[in-house]
């Protein structure tokens, strides 16, 4: 049995000394010319899904091999791997598996942004923490409490809300003001931070995930959501800064944040020397991290 | 080029007199003993994988065979793929595939409650509509509009978005009080259809989802969003009563909703004679369906 994933994300944060989380959601139109001419002239479209799916999964690796001593956590997102089919959904699960086998240390979230009633949570439960046996999982808010606990009941493996994202709109319901119980308002994203840290987190293993381009309402979801491990996305290509992510998101200890970066990592040279520019720009980012972090 | 999903399902409606869906969701505890017999015994655990998907797409394609000129749309719900693997993945592609190979006149919805940002949001749009080859997919609200740009902008794709749904927890977000622009509230579930009503369908290829188990919340989403489609799962083993939701769900035209049934059908009898089984209850339901639809 593997040991719980807080408590593991919390030993690495400390002996690695790093709250950098590496996103492997590989494009094909992004991987580096050295690699794509690998890609073999398929004869179908299921045997062109097959050579994509193991170019992804080849690029995965490199990238995992050039940063592993400087995450705290590997971020497959399913989607990149899902849009080609069986053959995609293989080179996710070989992934982890081989990440969870190289890298015993680093756990891997797996940032598939589930959610469903009963039943099919639980059959979802089963594929990420099951058949893909990732340690973590993102997942939607929306439904409830009830409905997310085939993820929650198992006190060993993580489960990070969204909360507060990072895409352009994401105002559009999450800013929303809903009445509080004593008459006054808040957004609706702080009364998710508020549900998950307080009701959701009997077990220990619910975190948040708050987008790096909001580093004001990050600030606001820590002030309520006490020292609940926050995962933050768009660090990077998507503009997020991350001073202000710094600043807005330590908690009381001064960690607890896991802050993802893709494709300014994955794609930081296009060429043949793409992992060990990803190295670079990994340890860059890393140390940044631990740079502001003695600040405050 | 296939024609539209709407103008499809609303000719599905008028031709073959039917509101009900079937909800394609195995699960291998429940297949009748006759089929799982034909399970090989398995040497490894990808190899008992690639036997349970198979079991799983021969028992969907029995139910959508002996279902289907009773049925307005199939609804597979992809965590009971998932759950297995590439190999159950495989089955989830292969059903879909066959579905709209033999039944071009059903659309196939794929349930699959996705919800992401930018590149990865037109990730899951690839797999849905382009591996998948999917008419509709289910999507999660809480990211805003511009997040599921990737979906809603294919006219020729439904987009049926999650409102308010059929678990017992549902009302801990959906039903929380937010505050309209004229300082009056509504709970976050009508906030949700009047948006995707007025501003998301700019593709007329929108649609909710309201759970049966609900009919007065569903008459209030009717209430403010128009003739838009609402799939309502939850009839039959989740409890929702059938009277109830036509009389709260019905369009201006009688009309504008899936009526999804799931366990009550594929598990109508757990004999050899399945099928049958499926197709009495499945003509059954869509019998009264049409009969309370007469009465209004």
């Amino acid at each position: 049995l593997r040991a719980s994933f807080y408590p593991r994300l919390w030993q690495r944060w400390q002996q690695a000394r790093t709250m950098l989380c590496v996103g492997l959601d590989p494009e094909l139109e992004q991987l580096p010319p050295s690699l794509l001419e690998q890609l073999p002239r398929p004869a179908s479209r299921n045997e062109s899904y097959d050579g994509i799916a193991e170019l992804l999964y080849r690029f995965a690796l490199l990238i995992a091999e050039a940063t592993s001593d400087l995450v705290c956590a590997f971020k497959p997102n399913a989607a990149f791997y899902e849009r080609y089919g069986a053959a995609g959904w293989r080179a996710l699960e070989s992934i982890i598996h081989t990440l969870a086998f190289r890298y015993p240390d680093v756990p891997v979230i797996l940032d598939a942004k589930r959610g469903d009633v009963g039943s099919t949570s639980q059959a979802y439960a089963d594929s990420a923490f099951g058949s893909l046996r990732a340690d973590a999982v993102t997942l939607h808010p929306y439904l409830g409490q009830d409905a997310l606990q085939p993820f929650l009941e198992h006190a060993e493996y993580g489960c990070f809300i969204l909360c507060r994202t990072s895409n352009p709109g994401a105002a559009e319901f999450q800013d929303l003001i809903v009445r509080r119980e004593d008459g006054t308002g808040e957004p609706l994203f702080l009364a998710v931070a508020r549900r998950v840290a307080s009701t959701w987190n009997e077990n220990n293993n619910c975190g948040l995930v708050v987008g790096a381009t909001y580093p004001q309402e990050l600030q606001m979801v820590r002030g309520v959501a006490g020292d609940v491990p926050i995962l933050v996305p768009g660090i990077g290509a998507q503009g997020g800064d991350l001073a202000s992510v710094i600043r807005a998101g330590l908690d009381s200890q001064g960690g607890g944040l896991v802050i993802s970066a893709s494709r300014s990592i994955l794609y930081a040279s296009n060429g043949p020397d793409f992992a060990e520019a990803a190295r670079y720009e990994a340890q860059r980012l890393r140390d940044e991290i631990e740079r502001l972090r003695q600040v405050g």
